[in-house]
Formats: C-alpha cells, structure tokens, sequence
C-alpha cells in the first residue's frame, strides 16, 4: 500500500527493512484506543470547522463500524501496513472514500500514538489494580484464619522469633498496598491528554484542547508543551517500576512459600491447583507457580532497564527509538497481571500445617530474646542479660535441649535470681507472641486489629 | 571491640571477613540520624517505664555532646567498629557507663536502621528538590528570555518545524516538575515510622509508636506491620527511580545542548566556568558538564536495578543481603543533586546564538508543513496537501532551494490555485510559529503564558 | 491431554495457571532440535541395550516422518500441550504406539531442554556471526573507497582533527571484530552436550555419554557434573552478552550516521531503502533504520539483566524459574540478527558529500595540533607550544577566521621564529592526514594497509 | 593549579563544577600504571627523535623517584588537581623543571588513560583469577572429602534424588572453571596497548607502536585503528560482565549454604569465623558472609547495565562520558575478588553433618525414580512405570511411609510383578547413587573421577 508519507520519496523501501521497520504486529493492540482517537479528533476538527458536521458524522460511523466488526471477528492485519494509524486510515478510507484523506489534518503519528498509549495504560492499570486487590484479599483471608496460629519468624533463614501466619500474610497485604498506591500516583500524574501536540510543535488549526481531553476522559486535561507530550515516556518508564515493585514482592512471596513448602520445612502445601510433576521424578509435588513469578521478576526489572537505556540521552522531540516503548511496557503490564491471578491462587488454595508450625516455634531457640527480655524486667542492663542469655542458649546446644526443657538447675544456675516457674511461662510460645503487643507487632490480638482494618479497607473497593 | 551479639559464639571472626562485613565506611553517613533515633528511643523507654527520667536524661545529654563533638570535629571512626549503631553505643558506654547497656532494650538493630534510613532519605530528597527546583527557574529564564526567538525544531535529528527556543526549555520544565511531583509521592508513601518493629515481631516492650513516630517527625504514624517494616526497601528503588527519571531527563537536556554547541549548529555557546579543553588539542572546548552528566544516567539507572536484584527472592524478613542497599543509594542521590546543580550552572551560563538559530529556522523546509496546512485551508484533503507538498519539496531539493525561495513560476506550476502572496506569508517563520496557538503550542503568546505559569509556581516555592 | 507426571497427583491445574505455565509458544522454536536429541537419544538408549535395534529404527523414521511434515506443513500444535517435549511425545505416540512411551527412559526435561538449546543457540549464532561478517565487509568496502576521503574527526562531538572516512568505518571493524571473537570464545566454551545427565544426578542406564555428545555434533564432549549441566545457563547469559555489544556497536555507528545526516552535517545522505518520511510533514526524510537499530539496544541489554536477575540466588539444580531462559534469549538473538542485517543494507547504500566532508576539515581549527607539533619541531616544548597556539585559536575567534585564513602579519607576531611558508604547508589537510602515520593512524597509506589485512580476513571466510 | 589545557580559555571554571569533573579521586588507583606509561612513552618519544637520549633517562628517574615515593608513603593528591595525569605531570616538573613540558608531546589523556585503564584491569583479573583458583581449591577439598557422603539433590527445593556433598561441591567446581576461561579469554582480547593513538587519529610523531606495546608487556602488539582505541571500552564491559558471571555462580553457592545451614535443614553448619549474631536475639547465627555475597550481586551486574547504558548511543571517538567508566569497574573487580575470598573461607570451614545429610536421603521418596527404573529393567515403559510408581507415592504419603518402608503386602499389590527383595536392595541410597555410574553422574566413583581430573588441574597451576 502507499505509506502515509511517500510523497518525498522516489525510491521504495528495502523489503527486510520495511519488514524491521513495520509495528503492526505489536501496536494493534492499541486498535481500539486509536479508534476513539480519531472518533475524538474528528469532532475536535468538527468544532474547529475543519470538518463539517455530516463529515464528523461519517467518520464516527465509520469508526463504529470497524470497532463493531473487530469486535465480532477480531482485528485481521495486511502483511503491508506499516503501524496501526496506517491501517486503521485505510480501513475508513474503505468506508467513506476521500472523507478519510482529511482526518490526518492538523495532527501526526507522534501525538496520536502517545495519546493511543496512555488510553491503553489506564485500561491495563486498572486491570492488574483489580487484581493486585485481590491478591490482597486472597492474603487477607489467610491472616483472618490464622491470626493467631503461631509461626516460625526468620531472620537471615535462622529462626527468630515466633510470628503468626496471619502476621506474615499481613506483612504482604502492607507491601501490595503500597503498590495499589504507586499505580494511583502514576495514573494521576499521566492523566493529562497529548492529542493537539501534532509533530513536535502544537497543532496549526484553533483545537479547544481541553475540551479533546475531557472528551477522552482524561481528568487532569491537556499537556502543557507540546515538544515534551510528544516524547514524553515517563509514564512508561514509571509503569514498568510500578510493576517491577509488584514483581519483587511476590518474589519474596514465592521464596517464603516455596521454603515453606519444602521437606525441610512442610509448613504449608501447594494445591494440585498450582503445582506441578516430573517427567522423570514420580514423586515430585513442584511449586511450579511460585518458581515462575519469582522467574519472571528479572523480565519485568530487565523490562524497565530497557526503556530507561533506549530514551538515554535522545534529542527531543520525538525519534524513532521511541517505538520501542511498546513491547517491553505491554509484556510487563500483562506478566504482572498474570502473576497476580496466579499468585492469588495459589495463596488461596494453600493448606497450612498448623500444628507442624507451633511446633517449630519451639525448637530453635526462639524465645532467647523473651529470656533476655524477661531478666531486663527483672532489673539486668539489656546488653548483660543478652549476654547471660547468648552463654544459656550456647550451653542448651551442649546439651542438645531447648531452653525450655532445660532441667531447673541449669537454669537456676545460670540465672540463679529468677523465678524459675515466671520465667517458664514468659518461654511460652503464647506469651511471646501475647507480649508483642504494639502497633504492628505480631500479637494475635494486633493481627486481628490489622485485619479489622484491611477488611474495611478491602470492603470499600466492592461498592 | 566486643561484638553486640557475642554471647553464644565461641571463636572470633576472620579477619578478612570481618573488614567485609563492616559497613561503617558508609553507614557513618546515618550517624547524625542514628543519635535522633537514640534518643527518640530512650524518650520512648522512659513513657514506657524501661528507664528512669533521669536515665533518660543522661543518654540524651551524652547524645547531644556527641553530636556537638562530631559536628565540631567531624566523625572519626576507629577502623575496629562493626558498624555505626556499634560505633555510637561504645562512645555512648564511654559517657554515661552501664547505662548504654540499657539503651538497646525492646529494639534491633533492623527496625533502628530501617529508621535511620528513612530520615536520611527524606533529607537527601529535599536537597534534590531544592536542586530540582533551581534548575526549573533557570530553565524558566531561558524560557522567559527566549519565548519568541526561534530555534529548529527537531523529530529524527532532522529539522521538522521551527519552535522557540523558550518552548524548548519549558519541555524540560515540564520533566523536570514531573520529578518533583515523584518526589513527593514517594516521600509520602514513605512517611511511616519502622522504629518499635524490633527485630521482626514488634517489640515487646509497652512502647506508644505512633508517638515515637511524631518525636522524629514521621508525618503518617507508625509502620503497621513490623515484619515488612524491617525488611522493606520500596522507598530505596523509588528513589533511586525517581532520581534515574531526572537523570534520563539530564541525559535529553545534555544530548541536545552538545548537539547545539556543536560547530555544526552552534546555536549556542557553553560558558568557560562547564567547558573544560584537551591536553593535546589547544583549540578545543568541550562540553564536559553535559557528557559527564550524560554519562553519569547509567550509573545511576544501574543502581536502581543492583537495588531490585539484591531484593529479588529474598525471604521475610531481615537477610544481611540489604546491607547492600545503601551504598547505590547513597551515590545515586549525591550524583542525582550534583548533576542538577552542575546542569543548573550550564543552563544559566549558555549563551544563546539568537541570529544563527534564527537563520537556521529557514534553512531546511521546515516550512513544508505550513504549505500543506496552507492548502488544507484553501480546500484540499490533507493527505493530497501532503503529497503535493511532498512532490514540491523534492522538486526544490533538485533545484537546491528551499521552499520560499522558489520562483513564482515554479509556485504556481505547483500549486495553481492558490494565492501566491498570501502562501509567501504563511511560510515566514513567524506565522509558522503564530499558528501553533493552541494549548501547549509553540506560539510566542502561548509560551508566554506557560512561563506565567510557572514562574508563579516558582514565585510560590521561595515562601 | 494427559501430563507427563500425572500419577501422583489428584485434581487438575487450574486452567489459568496451566496457561501461564505452558511454554510452547515460545519452545516450538526448538522443535527441529528435539526431534534431534530425541533421535540420538534412541539411538543412545539402543547402544545401552534398553531399546531393541528395531525399535530405534522406529522411532527414528517416525522422528524423521515429524520433520519432513513439519518442514512443509509448518508446525501446528494444540492449545492444551504443556511444552514442545509433551508434544513431540504425543506426535511420536500417535505413529508409534507404546514405544514412545520408552523413549522417556534415562533422562528428564531437564537434560532435554538443556541440549535443545545448546543447539538452537549455536545455529543462532552462526547466522549472527554470518550477518556481522557482512556488515563488516560492507563496512570495509566504505574504506576502500574513503581510504583517502577526508572526514572531521570529532571528540566531545567538537571538531578535532581531519581523518578519513575510510579510518572511520575501519573504527567499526574492528569493533565487530571484537564481537566475532567474543562469539567464537562463547560457543566453544559451550560446546558440551548436557544430555544424560538426567534430572540433575546423572541417568541410571549405561549411556556412553561421549559417543552420545559426537552424535549430535558437540565438539568438547559430554559436560562433566549432571547437577551443574542441568542448571547452567552461562551461555544464554554470555550470548545476551555478546549481543548486547554487537548492539552498543550498532548504537554508536548509528549514532554516528544520524549525526552526519543531519541538515547541520550533511556529510551523507541515507538511502530511500532505508529512511521514512512524516504523515505530518511532507520535507522529512527521517533515518528511521539507524535510530530503531539504537532504540532495541536497551531491548538487548535488557534482556541480559532479566536473565541474571532470574539466576541471581537460584538454589541447585533446575527450577522452574529457569524457564524464563528462552524468550528473552530467542529475542535477543533474533533481534541482533535484523539490526546487522539492516545496518549492512544502510551502510552499502548511503551516499558520502566527500566535498562537503573534505570542506567541513578546514573550518572549526582541525590543524590546531599540528600547529603545536610544528612548534615542536621547531623546538618548542609542546606544553608551551599548546599554550601558545590556544592562544593562536582565541586571537583566530575573535577576528572570525581559521589558522590557516589568518594573515601572515597576525602568524608571524604569534609565532615569530617559525618559517610562514612551511608552516601553511603543514596545516593543510593533506599534510596533518599524512602526519599520522603510525600503525592504527589515519594517514591514508596507514588505511589503506589496515584495508588489505582485512581484506584477506574477508576473502578468507568466503572459502 | 593551571590545566593542561588552559591557552585558549579566558574565565575559570564553576568550583562546584570543577570538583564535578575532577576524577583523581578514583582515577589515583591508576597511578603506579601511568607511571609505567609515562616511562615508556618517554622512551618511546626518544626512540622516535623526539627526546634526547639524556632527556629520557631524567625522566625515567624521576618517574622512578616518585613510585618509590609513593610505595614508601602513599599517594598524597592536591584536592585540586584535575585528574591523576594532570596530578603526575605536576610532579615530573617539580622534579624535572620544563623538561616535563616535552612529555605529551604527540599523545593525549585519551590514548594514556585508555593504556592505564587496561594495565589496572589485568592486574586486577589476574588476582580475581587467582581467587577463583583457590576458591576451586577449597571446593575441591569437600569433593574429595565427601566424594561418597549422601546429600539430598534438590530440584524446585523439593527433594528430589540423592547426590554426594563432593557431587554438589563439584558442579561449582565446573561454574568457577568457566569463569577462569571467560577471564582469560578477556585477556587475550583486551591485549592489545593503546598508546599511540593520541587524541583520536594517531600521533603525529615516528613512534613504532609494536616496540612500544612491547616494551608494557602487551603480548597482542598495538591496537590497529585509533579512533577505536580511544573510544573501545569493550573490555570495561567484558570484564564486568565476567565479574557478573561470577557473583551470579557465588549467589547460587550461597543460596545452597544458607538454605543447608538452615534449622530445617541442618546439612552444614558454618564456623564462627564466618557467622554473626544478633543484637537482639541471642540465640542467633547468621549465615552473615554468605548473604553478602548474595547481596553483592546485584552491585556488579548493576555497574554492568551502568556501563552499557553509557556507551549506549555515544558518538565517536572520545566524549567525556567514557570518565564513567572506572568506578564501577574498580568496585565490580574489588568486590568480586572480597566475594571470592569470603566465599573460599566460609567454604573452608564449614562442617558438614553427614549423618543428617545421609538420614535425609531416606525421606522425601527420593528412591522413586529409582523404583521406576527397577520396573523399567523388569521390562515396563518408562511412562507405565512412572505412572505406577506416581500411584504409589500417592499411597505411601496416605500411610505416612517412606517406599522403603511399605508393607511387603503394599508393595506387592502394587508391584505384583516384581522380586520385593531385588526391589528393597534397589532402594537403598547406596545402591541409587552407584547406578548414576556415568561422566558427569554422582555415582560415588564418578565423582571420585572427575576429582582427580580437577586435582590434577588445580596441581598445575602450583607450578
């Protein structure tokens, strides 16, 4: 087909460039947002007295039509056309004739597609905060069941001090929130329309810009510079951070649960839902679901690095290294989405081990800190008493025991001034987990307080 | 020096190890805040009935005299400390005795570094703000100075309309307050205080976090999950993304003034105070303030991504692995404020070649689409405007001229219905820049009226 | 279908995540290799005397049958396969019955998988090395024909002295010399087969894993640790290497290229094969190859960084996050491949203004240096004389003309004991080209004699 | 100070900025090479006429005067000296009076600092070469120690089948094997001396290149095109990416340790020398060296995508970007070799607890491929076999057994078939580890082999 620009040209395109060169293949998936954009820029032509009102009227029609058909029979692309804007052109000069020929006025491909791109931004944006909160609510529900089930807490993978399931998940549930609210950061600061902005310059002909930009549902109205809307990928660069987030939290997720999961540990279960076997190993149960979204953290992150090195050090305003905003961006969006379902499911299906938990809180020493903690009560200097607990707990492995089960004479005679029957209560996986009482301790009660809390907070996104 | 945690081990560490693993060579950057945190957490003991008031009073006197003392004679470390917690507690020990030992009741040094971390990261971020907002006001003169002087404008590094050389340094004006508003976000998000979360389950002392959060200025309260609170680095990757925006941002700024300082262009010159000249070449001036600044946008995107693989996989909570989280860090906001500065200085300093950027203006078709629009006004569809511009351009190609140096003759063989006079008016560059008068155009009025806007925004920051 | 490890398992996978877990959209790119390994596998399983001689005789026809219909059919597979593997197995089992399922005997997917593409990786890389030898000898052909041509060569992007173009593309030669060499060093350190070492402990059957190796054509043997061969993936991440600087090459020479095709430098002019015009305005000829060939080097580089992140901190041996090896790589490679292809069409078919090249070394005080070696000559130490001919170079701006255009009075009160004659003789472009006459200067019989050794190197990979 | 380049300058530059652009702080590590290259360009300039016989050997004492200066009390640089060549160059003339005003004649900081560069680096890799030796060396001594000691082999975390520790230890054998090749590889391409190149376009002046490469011990000879050679960082890139390969292979050894070492797991057990406490609990060891190491990783391949991103899309030959190229590049070496040593240490001394290691064999069904083989043998397809031993599993976890441990009943009713003693005997994990008695398998023998291969290898490099 002719290009939208050959005019200049006497010499065709070298075919395998042309082929190189062409975006179709990824852009149409931003058919249905060009087809608003021009729907938009039609009236905005109309209203300028650039298009009469019958030639608007022809255009969104047409314009509707395409949509209707694609959305019946899916978008089937020619070999030949150079972008989306391209065919989407050819497609309505199929429909109205020369009428067409008049649409590109006053406009070119790097507003229409930075406007394309955002449109497209917001509709995924939405989709991935949509299921990002219900990820939330899928951990929610597990700390709700297990507020108080005791569970071992790790620091460095060596056991610390007991936490309960239902703390972890919450420890989750903070860190997608904080992701709910970079999406929302991000959304508003790109909420501003680019359509009007033409090459690099501003468009020649009297566009009421605002008005375009509330008729495309943007919030915050037009760009404000024309040679900045048109080269502008921030809001890619910034999505793909946003994402990038979500994909190293459930990273740690998947590294938790797959631990968790482990013989060694067996503090939980993967459903068949979500797991997988061996070709070779029949006895195999793989966390498969948790092992690919943590894989796919580094194509997301790697994503994001690609978008940053391509817009180094590009003269403005807009040039052709800019097209390769799309693939990175669309794969990040949609592997982040996809891991959040999945991830979802996975965290739902789950079948926690209670009792296998509460008993590993108590091997591994995990309530030293709570001695140490127990002799300051009792009037010992904190760095003392972790001193005098630091030598109890060296000779405990000695004698192969845990602190509680230590005979009444070692520990008299390691602590010689405490009350040894107070201070096999303060041992107690439950009075541990009892005296971190403070906002955002572990304390079953505060857990508890926390879900009170997110569940109201997961309760007003239903309405 | 005795270890914080030696009680249960037995031997001592390597050596070499020992020199890797101490991390006061850069975490002596948190001294300052680390004394703020100390003493907010004997306050805290003391509401909490842990210390005396007078006890209190002692730690934080000594406190301040070490903060006097360092401030006077700056931070001399002994080479033995393992890190700048240890470090503050032994010059504590040696003001105020046994009672240090006390001080480290119900905390860790993870939820106490995680605290520090923060405060730091808000001052550095309003350091880079202030920058930020400098570089705005002298990219704002520029604009102020220059919103009509025409200059090319570029898509492909080949001349495509004229724009003012104002409407250039407002593109950037606008970039450069997008990351001001990421600023702000992040500071927000990151506003929570960790301190109480101990080492992972939340202190087990009857500590009142959110008003430990208000003693050191957190704006939002206490961290609601302590599990997350001591193993989050979210607000280190979005600084370091944040400031990997504004260098990308440079990276544009510095790629265009090079290319406008080149003998080629010359649209502008660099002051002597950011050109430097070549050991063996006398005759050369080089942008080294750009290239550096340029170059230094790797440096600090790789960071950002050091930051996220460290992350990547790491299980709840604490792992020493975040050790590493500070030095990217750290360089990434030192060279993100320095590079502001330095660009701040550039900007101000160029003399801009009005004449030559003029001149420039009519030497490359950079009229061609006027003369469409030109045609599109008198009655052509604009996709055979183009064409017949496009023909027109290659037949002025040919005789070597541009397009309103053209023979009458030639005009209207082209172009025969239209009115010859009033098309010579419509390829003047100061009608081209007149028409782009809509919203965020390049007309001089227009990009007066972005100035106005700005410089009431910049008026509004010096309150 | 039925998985491959279906018996220990109870219910069936979720259907969204047994869609996020399939591979074979992506893994049917290594179809025609693991009919290969699958082949040598029988007939390794036959060797060991698990399969009969007809057996594998059966297999390997009913292999061959796949090939032949998949090489004119194309290859169609069904929605519901797990990955290339299951499917090859299904095919085989519908034209050989129960002996496919044999064939699985002695090894896993994982050592499958891993000597899939080791293969696919050499075939690929073959191609890339193909493509970089023809860009190299596209590249050559520009220096023969510039050996001479004078060029302003450029530090800082400020003129600094004349060289060739010829000394020019010779520069990127040698760059892409560089990465056939890289190539070379990755491929055969590769070049051992993983197949055999089943799972990740070794097969338990009497494979001669050597024998195996030499019948699909490794040239290094059989790889020496059955856990490491079957989670190494060094040579995806050393060809994501290896690409990513054929890439940074790339990025420069178009960097280069757009630079000398501005309206500014109009040095060459890029072919209509492989530059595109604006749907807005009609002048543009955009150099659309050469900045896209740039943009996709953060594609590349990204790519690199996905796949470490990915490895970072995988425990022994496979893990499903492994799986994430291949797109990243397929891209990379694939993209590499195109973006040497079309830098090789570009560089052939661009034209050199060798007036304007030649005209351009005398203004911007290129011979400046030689004026300071001539000073040199004449005795003075170069320090001084750099100082002095600085000098010279300010007193040349003020008065607005070249060293070479100043009078003979202004040259002889600047440069007094020095012969007027000679020293216009040396400042002519002819001489200071000729001047760098040392191995790897640009004086044009330096290359010329740099084009006849490559030359050779070109001949020589024609045989 | 005045600069090299002062003459043509007329105001000073910005002191902000001027501490900017200065890079003696980091560029000083470079200076017992640059005193090399002065030296040898000294002789190189007298070789070539430039320099009287006398003048040279001044010259070279005084270089020699200031190494032995600098060894005896360290560097001591002026805070305002612009870079390490500008800081040396001072010095000669403080020594040698004007005579130092003779040396840069016909060379610039660009072919200099490219020669330093590329001495700095392959010091550097020759101590990380040296590292990586002994860190083999340490892994070599486990393999041999533990050639037949049983340890569970993990695929997906899950228990998967028994390997030997000396089997384990080995696969990392075979990682840091490659990294020595890729380093060497390196070497050999990086080779080549640089000096001579001067600015840009070759020196001016008769230097012979080869005898100059010589003469600093480059065993390639000079480097073949100029503009290349001042503007090649292929090796900065290469080396990084090296270093990147290392520390991806050490946080997948350190992944392994921490997870064996954990209290689930409780394979290994590190020494104190390389573990660290808690300030908070006193029970605590943390596997501290291995997480750093972990942690480091993410720092080197960060200075990888640093580099990579400043050389994206530079013009040639020299811009002043390329002074980025050496923090990373220093730190990425530093850092790798600190991580290899660490690594050799904490390998060194680590206990193995081989009767946990070896009791962990028996539960988690890691026989199951081993009673599919057995039935496999007895003449069942491979699929039936894995179906039928899946079904078995499934029943062995209904009972709460181990396949070894069920009923003779039990396992006759699903294996009716099948001898139950021979079937017992294949159980066992001795027997399950000689049948992996294949190159590369964990057949105790095999491992044994591959031992003595390394050993051999490990010897020779003693010599």
């Amino acid at each position: 087909m002719s290009k939208m620009w050959g005019g200049r040209f006497e010499g065709g395109l070298d075919p395998y460039f042309e082929e190189f060169n062409r975006s179709t293949d990824f852009d149409c998936e931003l058919a249905h947002f060009d087809l608003l954009v021009n729907a938009a820029w039609a009236a905005a032509l109309g209203h300028a007295g650039v298009l009469e009102a019958d030639e608007v009227e022809r255009i969104c029609a047409a314009l509707e039509t395409l949509r209707e058909q694609w959305s019946e029979e899916g978008l089937l692309i020619s070999d030949t056309t150079e972008d989306i804007h391209s065919f989407i052109e050819q497609q309505l000069t199929e429909l109205v004739g020369d009428l067409a020929r008049k649409l590109h006025t006053g406009r070119s491909r790097n507003d229409q597609v930075a406007t394309d791109l955002r449109l497209y931004l917001f509709e995924r944006v939405a989709m991935i905060m949509n299921e990002a909160r219900d990820l939330i609510a899928s951990l929610l529900e597990v700390a709700e069941q297990h507020s108080a089930t005791p569970l071992p807490g790790y620091t460095h993978l060596q056991r610390a001090q007991p936490i309960t399931v239902g703390h972890h998940a919450l420890a989750y549930v903070e860190m997608f929130g904080r992701d709910l609210s970079r999406f929302t950061d991000l959304w508003e600061r790109a909420d501003y329309c680019p359509l009007g902005s033409a090459a690099l310059a501003g468009t020649a002909f009297p566009i009421d810009r605002d008005a375009l930009a509330e008729s495309l549902e943007f919030t915050q109205g037009a760009t404000r510079n024309s040679l900045d809307a048109v080269s502008d990928r921030d809001h890619v660069c910034e999505a793909l951070f946003c994402c990038s987030m979500v994909m190293i939290h459930l990273s740690r997720l998947a590294e938790d649960y797959i631990f968790f999961a482990s013989h060694e540990a067996r503090f939980l279960e993967f459903s068949d839902l979500v797991a997988t076997g061996s070709s070779l190993m029949p006895q195999k149960k793989n966390p498969d679901a948790m092992e690919l979204i943590r894989g796919k953290t580094g194509r997301v992150a790697g994503s994001l690095q690609a978008i940053l090195m391509t817009l180094k050090g590009l003269p403005l305003a807009y040039n052709k290294d800019l097209q390769e905003d799309k693939e990175g961006l669309f794969d990040g969006l949609q592997q982040t989405e996809s891991c959040l379902i999945v991830a979802a499911t996975a965290v739902r299906s789950t079948t926690w081990h209670e009792e296998r938990c509460r008993e590993a809180c108590e091997h591994g020493y995990l309530n030293a800190t709570d001695l140490a903690d127990f002799c300051v009560r009792n009037g010992m200097p904190f760095r003392d008493a972790h001193e005098a607990v630091g030598a109890a707990v060296r000779r405990a492995l000695e004698l192969g025991v845990e602190l509680h089960d230590m005979s009444d004479e070692e520990l008299t005679s390691l602590f010689p001034a405490l009350d040894l029957a107070v201070m096999r209560d303060a041992l107690a996986v439950e009075g541990v987990l009892a005296r971190r009482d403070v906002l955002g301790g572990t304390a079953p009660s505060r857990v508890a307080e926390e879900c009170a809390r997110w569940r109201a907070e997961v309760e007003s996104w239903k309405v």
